[in-house]
């Protein structure tokens, strides 16, 4: 069974998220079932650069990522688009054999098996701003399908007030799994620079409204990726 | 009994290791063993200070703490110069007895019976760079004190390559603590403006040398607090 990749790369440091700053290497799906607006990875979701998406093996998907870390057991990340939407056992079963630990994100619209062989499950629902809508009976779905693993957590992005009012309901659904809000970065051209003051600005801005609301359930983090490469890809 | 204490603050956002980005109320302990030569708290670690220091009572530094909470359990921070040359036993039980979470940053130099109450104990040996010498018997004496601690980790601040190369064997030491790795910030002077195009150029250093040389144990994380506040104080 052939798994469509856009690119595996690493190691470096996890930017966002309860791994935050964990060596990592990624290896990022082709396809996504979401169109959000603010996409910061269009090669990995719109069906337009499906021809630069390779068609690959489990086996040399596992080869590639192991060649990267020199076979030394690190965290693995598969991403996207929805990592969901393909059969990532096999890939996760070899890495296992060796030691390796794993984590998927998706926005959690589509719940598959292989989330129990996961040390880490992110489930990253879409609020307002990104244009789509959320499926709560096929997130709790991925909750259920995530049971067993070491850690499940939610991260919810926040452009707006309407994100962070959205965000409250989200954690409401689901209280038991651990938050972490990240402010939205709306510069996600990779041939434009990015500027570290403003990423900055937006997270005080949002440490700020938080705070000052007393919410204090969520954990806030920034993209340190953005923060030292900008939307550079494969690093 | 009567602590000395720096500063009552927050809450706002943990900026570093392993509770970053967790709504956190900071007590910060007046009082040093050690006189660091990139110290970010002088104010709390140079007698010449100690005028500026609180004498309180337990009771009044719970009190302070919880206000500015508003009663809302969250997590609090003891920091310093160093917490561990005072008793604060009395502040966590009455803080414990509310629901609150205690977490405390110390060198490791001085062990104290209450760092079994505490969550999270982080222990962060001073490397070359610094000016100080580690007493390592000290040190296990507070991993040992720590024995039921929900998370004791090790925090390390790097400069250079000696400190990182001196991190390595601090790891090996204490292969079993999870180990932060932060790179080190040479702008401490409050009154001055801090660069975060520098912050992110140190995180990058640290992330590749550390990557280059396929160490995946540590996380890899900047100070947040430095990114959005600069070095002020009390936020």
């Amino acid at each position: 069974m052939t798994l469509r990749i856009v690119e595996i790369f690493g190691p470096t440091i996890q930017g966002e998220g309860v791994l935050i700053g964990e060596p990592t290497v990624f290896i990022r799906a082709g396809g996504c079932d979401y169109r959000c607006s603010w996409c910061d990875s269009l090669h990995a979701v719109d069906s337009a650069f499906r021809h630069s998406w390779l068609p690959m093996e489990p086996e040399a998907v596992w080869q590639q990522a192991r060649d990267l870390s020199g076979g030394q057991p690190l965290t693995i990340s598969i991403s996207g688009g929805n990592p969901a939407i393909q059969d990532f056992a096999p890939v996760i079963a070899l890495g296992r054999a060796e030691g390796y630990r794993f984590a998927c994100e998706t926005q959690g619209s589509i719940a598959k098996p292989w989330f129990a062989d996961l040390d880490t499950l992110v489930l990253s629902p879409k609020p307002p701003s990104s244009g789509e809508t959320v499926d709560w009976a096929a997130f709790a779905d991925c909750v259920q399908a995530g049971q067993g693993v070491r850690q499940t957590v939610m991260k919810i992005v926040i452009f707006d007030d309407a994100d962070y009012a959205w965000a409250k309901d989200a954690h409401a659904r689901h209280p038991d799994l651990p938050l972490y809000l990240q402010p939205g970065n709306p510069e996600v051209d990779p041939d434009l620079p990015v500027d570290p003051q403003a990423l900055a600005d937006r997270l005080l801005w949002l440490t700020e409204k938080t705070m000052a609301d007393a919410w204090f359930a969520p954990r806030i983090l920034p993209q340190l990726h953005v923060l030292i490469w900008g939307n550079k890809r494969g690093v």
